[in-house]
């Protein structure tokens, strides 16, 4: 196993204080594993917090910030963040409008958010949960009932983020989620396999010249193993599916989200980018907004998402809103 | 080869084509594969421009905008760019107060920007050239006479774009982006070789438990092969020649730069970023600044390269400023 890390048990830990050192506007609470947007708790703002197994980066914790999430709880890898720590989440986060929980549907994520909302509502605060479930490839999976939670979770974290910062209710906010993961559909595929520091080895195997589509972001399962093709061809393998689900009159506009799962370098998805466009305006889809990058990673996996959320003016306006995080800033 | 590409002769000119979708605030010439800032020429600016192989990216492309590079022209993947690309780029961005080329240093690379600087002049605009030589790993390589340019080159880009945006002349920011250079060191290392599309086969081979220190970004080789250690160990590996090279006083600040080579997570980066800022600490060095990503990347290479830039508060100042680029943006 080639990694920069020092001990398999530290990686986490030793990331959060690398973290600390080069965003000095976050707290980090190193005893639970929590990060805290610096000026948390924002007085009669509604709190938005996520969390999940690490592995992931920049997702959740490259998300932190004014106009984005007020905290993040990181598992170990690949591996649920306990109610322990989304209880201190939301309580550091509460400014008295209640806290709004966005988790990704993966059975530990789920059952645990579930718990940290039962704790934090008994010690009075106001929470509403979120389940997203984006991921058009399988129906259940190895750690999924249902579909599994992937791209929208980061399309939903900056548009609620931004209707929380601008002063939106907590049902406000909730019901601007749900209609995120209602009009958001993900797909994705990989190249090659990541290794998780604790196991040593990678996650599954592929052959040299067999890809995987429809993979999870812990390398769970896809739908198949296809031979290694072309940019244009895995663009359509991944954008079909996600048509054929959530299907789109001509004129509507589509926010593209094309996400390297972490290996794939930013050369390559510019070139998947303008393949899902050329399908896009097959479609007359109007491509409204984009994000092309790194954002929801699997470790070092090789391979990519598309992600396709319909939108409307309200989103539009949320998405396009000032953010300052460690991963996604703009605006002023 | 597992790649998300066409055709292998396509994938500069198909992810421009990609790039152009994406930010449509970018101008892109693809006959001669030329980026430029969507409003240029600015009248009264000094223009400031670089370009080399692809395979980098973001840099250069993702470094145009407001605040940064006026124009980028990327050669084929490792490949430089053409006179006739670097003339057109200087062309475009000529606003009357002359234009500074910022060049890595690598022989083709320099020969062909110092031809295009004689082209620029014959037509009457103004053309000054910093040549960044900052990697500290070996005197001369097999791309290059000389040190390699690496990272304070995105360094360089930042602070005189932000000089120029300021409205400084072309003696200014030149002898800003000199100083730059002579105040920035950088070295590599890599876990894994990258495979060049048009080759198609890796560039080097290292064993399952090797990595190469002092690697170039387009995998020439380093000082030597080591057997692959902690992120406390290649950090200091990365430091110490650096510091050897050029000495801090105590009390001196510093912008660190942790770069990953591409295929490197962001969690390894974190975790090196946080060894370095350890090892810099027991020398008394103040972490003024910093900068933790992948900003200049060989494709699907794992490994990090650091790179330290002593700071003065006129650099700080033009660091801090305003920048509105795909890859790098803060401020208003």
């Amino acid at each position: 196993m080639k990694k920069l890390i020092n001990g398999t048990d530290d990686v986490v830990a030793e990331a959060l204080q690398g973290m600390e050192q080069a965003h000095p506007e976050l707290k980090i609470n190193h005893e639970l594993k929590v990060i805290v947007r610096g000026d948390a708790p924002v007085q009669g703002k509604v709190g938005v917090i996520s969390g999940g197994g690490s592995g992931h980066e920049p997702m959740h914790g490259g998300f932190v910030g004014r106009g984005m999430l007020d905290a993040a709880c990181p598992g170990e890898v690949f591996t649920s963040p306990t109610p322990d720590q989304m209880l201190e989440a939301t309580k550091a986060v509460d400014g008295g409008a209640g806290v709004l929980h966005i988790v990704k549907n993966y059975t530990g994520d789920v059952l645990n958010f579930e718990m940290a909302a039962e704790l934090a509502q008994a010690d009075g605060i106001d929470v509403a949960s979120v389940v997203i479930d984006d991921d058009v490839a399988v129906q259940d999976s190895s750690f999924t009932a249902g579909r599994r939670g992937v791209g929208a979770t980061v399309l939903a974290e900056k548009i609620c983020g931004a209707a929380a910062e601008a002063g939106k209710d907590l049902a406000t906010v909730t019901e601007l989620c749900e209609r995120v993961n209602a009009q958001g559909r993900s797909m994705g595929m990989a190249l090659t396999s990541c290794t998780v520091p604790a196991a040593g080895k990678p996650t599954f195997e592929l052959g040299d010249d067999e890809m995987e589509i429809g993979i999870g972001i812990h390398g769970e399962p896809g739908r198949e193993r296809r031979p290694v093709t072309t940019a244009a061809e895995v663009a359509k393998q991944l954008v079909d599916p996600i048509l054929a689900d959530l299907p789109y009159e001509r004129g509507e506009k589509a926010l593209v989200f094309v996400n390297s799962m972490g290996g794939t370098p930013l050369i390559e998805l510019y070139i998947l980018y303008n393949e899902v466009v050329k399908l896009l305006a097959e479609h007359g889809i109007e491509i409204a907004r984009n994000l092309v990058g790194p954002y929801i990673t699997s470790l070092e996996m090789q391979g990519a998402s598309v992600t396709l959320l319909k939108l409307d003016d309200e989103m539009t306006g949320y998405w396009d809103a000032a953010v300052e995080t460690p991963a996604l800033r703009w605006g002023a």
